[in-house]
């Protein structure tokens, strides 16, 4: 038996789970799940709670569709999860960004990180305007 | 003698760190410097490598101004440094970030940091339609 | 001739790597050992160090040994360390962790990070009664 | 006007925050609510959803209720989360945790720190058995 | 299409980003160029700039070259960036760094990552003398 | 009774206690102990093991005590660690580091945060003269 757990496939899953599987690609209007979901799928109870979350956060709301998902994917490369910069740079392309507009998210994503660690090390006071 | 450096105000800069600061407050329209540059200023050569790349990276581009700076945010959110949520926090709200907007990002700052965990955790492939 | 350091069998190893594998088996009762010890050995004064750490704080202690793995192995998923996922996992099972539990463990892992970050980034006062 | 969120009190709040509160004391078995959740009161919707995610994942289940929470402490203090090292481990302790299980713990999310990093930078090769 | 930016040899490269490649090499008296650069010129105006902050940054300065590169190998190390720890290694190899300088290089990043969660978990006081 | 653990200071210690505080003075030819110490005290063999780590790791070897305590603040300063940037920040400027030095060191942390999450996301593939 692997440690590593394997995607369940649509044909192999309990009802619950294709409860979850269809409800992901009705809202998503698309005839496939990603390996996130049937990886996930192990864990009912998580497969179930994390996308009722993913639903709601991501769902229409006062941000832009495509800002969402660019937000998503700069947090993700900031994190170096290199399978959530795949799966949420193709929503986000799917919804209109650029090749363009990707490498400027990446620009920023990087000096981010450069002036985080700067103002950190060097104990910047917060300016009264900002508070 | 203090090991943490101290802002430096514009009537005790040297001219080349007065010439930084100028453009700074031209270029954002403002008449004020923020702390992050007065204490950066110790190192001219960085102030103005570190403003050059600040200038170049969330100026005019193909994502809009209002998005930039959210990125930023997001990025410093999800990094905790707490300075860069203020400061970027408050252009973004000058660019017009509603409170509820901030709300929603920072939803997805949480939220991402969370599936970041678990996608890398579960060690999941990435989907042949992601590549 | 490559920078990535091979693993450092029992066969080709120095009497002073030895006696590390040596106790490393006997302590925990198995006739291998596993690839980080056999990588680090390159420097067999951190070998005998880090050894002596983990057999510190892993051994007998207040918590339970296998409460003190799934520690391990939460800390390594937040972190991404895919091996020590794999090999505090490993040891986990070992000594009981069940594919239900492991799951839960995944879950507080997620969890805690979404929640760290937006307690960092709402800038949160500490509660009195916590203090 | 402050764009630090302040915590928002029973007495001010909207009858769906008064739920959610009402909800986390009863669950509890508590008369106070902390900060965390009365500053992310701002946004109802994700403090309805953040203390239904915390309710799912920290109740009833595999893992004993002590364990969960020193999990959790165990992955704020790896992510330097001040607040939650300080509520979790009220909680911990609260549901038994020893200040010398606490020193434990604390070694382990040290030294996982470190050897997460060593294994990560020597690019070690996962087991065949740990597969 | 795949969204994963291949490498842009030299021969199919733009006047800019062949500008660029001519300085990396003639800088670094070279006759060949490492891949991050070629996959950052899908962005010509991001390979200029990030060039140009390595070549001021890592250029000549008050700390030896040789000291610059094993500096930016810790920090790559203790963010487990594979790729950076390759190249800058390799270039600190090349400048002198001796296999057992690198083991005491490895050995202070797994252990400062140790007491710098251990310092930020238990909250500890800046003494007097420090500041 | 506070959740908070306040430094130990050597009027108060056990002598197991007092044993590594003598032993870090008599190694640092100082007269005073620095609060992290004195706050790990209250877990005597945490004490006692890290101090050796340190002692072990950051004694005399191949690479040169100034540089050890400049890596050291590096990776503290890449972790945002201020406590540690503060005290291995004092033990450099005591080992000779200049404030130019220091500043140069600063802008290699903030540069290979960039760089490091730039190669990250853009999931460049080692070049084959760094394997």
């Amino acid at each position: 038996m692997s440690a590593k757990r394997q995607p369940i496939e649509y044909e192999d899953a309990s009802p619950e789970v294709r409860a979850v599987y269809d409800d992901i690609m009705a809202t998503r209007k698309t005839d496939w799940i990603n390996n996130f979901w049937k990886v996930l799928a192990h864990d009912p109870i998580a497969l179930r709670r994390i996308w009722a979350n993913i639903k709601e956060v991501m769902g229409p709301g006062t941000i832009d569709p495509l800002v969402k998902e660019m937000l998503y994917v700069a947090v993700s490369a900031s994190n170096g999860c290199r399978y959530c910069i795949a799966s949420h740079g193709s929503a986000a392309r799917n919804k209109g960004m650029t090749e363009s507009q990707y490498s400027e998210l990446l620009a920023i994503v990087g000096l981010a990180n450069e002036t985080n660690r700067l103002v950190t090390a060097l104990d910047v006071e917060v300016d009264e305007p900002f508070l």
